[in-house]
């Protein structure tokens, strides 16, 4: 998942009354699905896909026509594979193409793998050569191991960058927070699957040193890095023993192919149908 | 979990070969207590707990003694509860109170619901009263909610702190990333339990705002948060679903008490023997 959280697009977020909401949509009164986006457009990622699911299937394709593609990949991102599924289905393949190119690399996966092979292969061939790429990297490692579970885009830099660069790049707001905690530090080049991976730097440290500072002299080089056939109770208690937000996953000559994120093992974590479980309120609002 | 997995205690960390590490103390050569720790002083605190569980008793209760209280505390933050009655068990009660305080007291009072009432009480009563009060009111809430998982000691800041202070307390080395991603904004007072809560400011926004600028102009206000009854499914939910790696957690009035951490749920979600169903090794790194 790439969508932050506190991610705010151009202005402020409304806090929308969830009962208002929910009353609104599943009711379907009279209103266009212009009118509803327009409503829509102040949730986040996670709640809009909540009103979706509860939206009849007519009406939830109606909405992910209309929304922007880079929108509509972020709410699928939260979805369940089979809305996912049903929603990619109803597009044009030209567009369901664009839609995965917007989503992050290793959610495309996740989708594309639930598929027909000549779905899934046809889809991969209408998308841009280097958005498919990773994805199709992606593909090939097992469900539910770090190579799976990893995006193939954390935030990458060479030695030779300063401190002030890894700051830069830590601070774009399109990166959520579990990412954009550690930069990684490899040798060119420096696009996964990158040179040979030399170490990674926490945000705090990067916040200790001062600007000029290059990264490769303040590296730290004591964490090891998994492989990525690393099961997910492995990579849990990797994390959890830790007590960091992401992980490094090399491949067999120490070059970077990705980093795991705590969002994407809480993910995969939780019962498959967790989104039900909770019935009709967005997550953690029950007793709010 | 108050122990930050990159932390440097003063100068390099050594690697230390795995093998080299567990053959050595499993075999209990004739080393004492003394050699041992000067290997183990370069271990992070959760490859020492390993250690240490795979110690025999007595060699255990050693090296406990040996140990400085904070290293003891972070140590036993990560052991099994078994491990850490024990452990707590066979040292006299001053200590025992000792390291106590300096352990995160949301780890100190999951070992202290542990211990027969009698001996809770006793330790509780030797502690500082300043320790002790947070560690009582976690031990209210029921185990695996919201109440029960959170730490009393989030980064709090009153709305007329500047940008630069809060950058300030997030590059502190002694807090966990997860527990450094985010401020909260609160009236005083600014201790737990605060004054009204306000909201919460993210580290990339931190990095993006000037640094003379107020965090009460910054405050992110449209994530809700978490009552203190909220369950474990109901926070992973939330913690996924919005990808953040921290949650708020109020009371009915309002006021901060506390914030769940990413990797408290982890451990959480992990079934209670996971360190022992990863054997010798530790966590991610069999395959690696």
């Amino acid at each position: 998942a790439r969508g932050g959280a506190l991610r705010r697009r151009g202005g402020e977020t409304l806090t929308v009354d969830w009962e208002a909401v929910t009353g609104f949509a599943l009711e379907e009164q009279q209103q266009g699905a212009a009118n509803l986006l327009a409503t829509f457009d102040q949730l986040r990622p996670a709640d809009l896909a909540n009103v979706l699911h509860h939206l009849s299937e007519k009406r939830r394709a109606e909405v992910a026509a209309a929304l922007h593609d880079d929108r509509l990949a972020d709410v699928l991102e939260e979805l369940p594979d089979d809305d996912q599924v049903e929603i990619l289905g109803k597009l044009k393949d030209e567009r369901a193409a664009d839609v995965l190119e917007a989503m992050a690399p290793d959610d495309a996966a996740d989708l594309l793998s639930e598929l027909p092979e000549e779905e899934k292969e046809r889809l991969l061939g209408l998308m841009q050569p280097t958005e498919a790429d990773p994805v199709r990297r992606l593909l090939a490692y097992e469900e539910g191991t770090a190579g799976g579970l990893m995006t193939p885009e954390p935030i990458v830099l060479r030695p030779d960058a300063s401190v002030a660069e890894a700051l830069a790049r830590v601070r774009n707001e399109d990166l959520p927070a579990p990412l954009a905690a550690q930069v990684y530090v490899c040798r060119p080049p420096d696009e996964t699957p990158t040179g040979k991976y030399l170490g990674l730097i926490h945000f705090q440290r990067l916040l200790r040193e001062p600007p000029f500072a290059l990264v490769g002299s303040v590296v730290d080089t004591d964490l090891r890095p998994l492989p990525p056939g690393t099961t997910l109770p492995a990579l849990t208690s990797y994390l959890a023993a830790y007590n960091i937000v992401s992980a490094p996953v090399v491949d067999e000559g120490g070059h970077l192919l990705g980093a795991v994120t705590v969002d994407d093992v809480l993910d995969h974590l939780l019962p498959d149908d967790w989104r039900e479980a909770r019935g009709g309120a967005p997550p953690g609002l029950e007793g709010a």
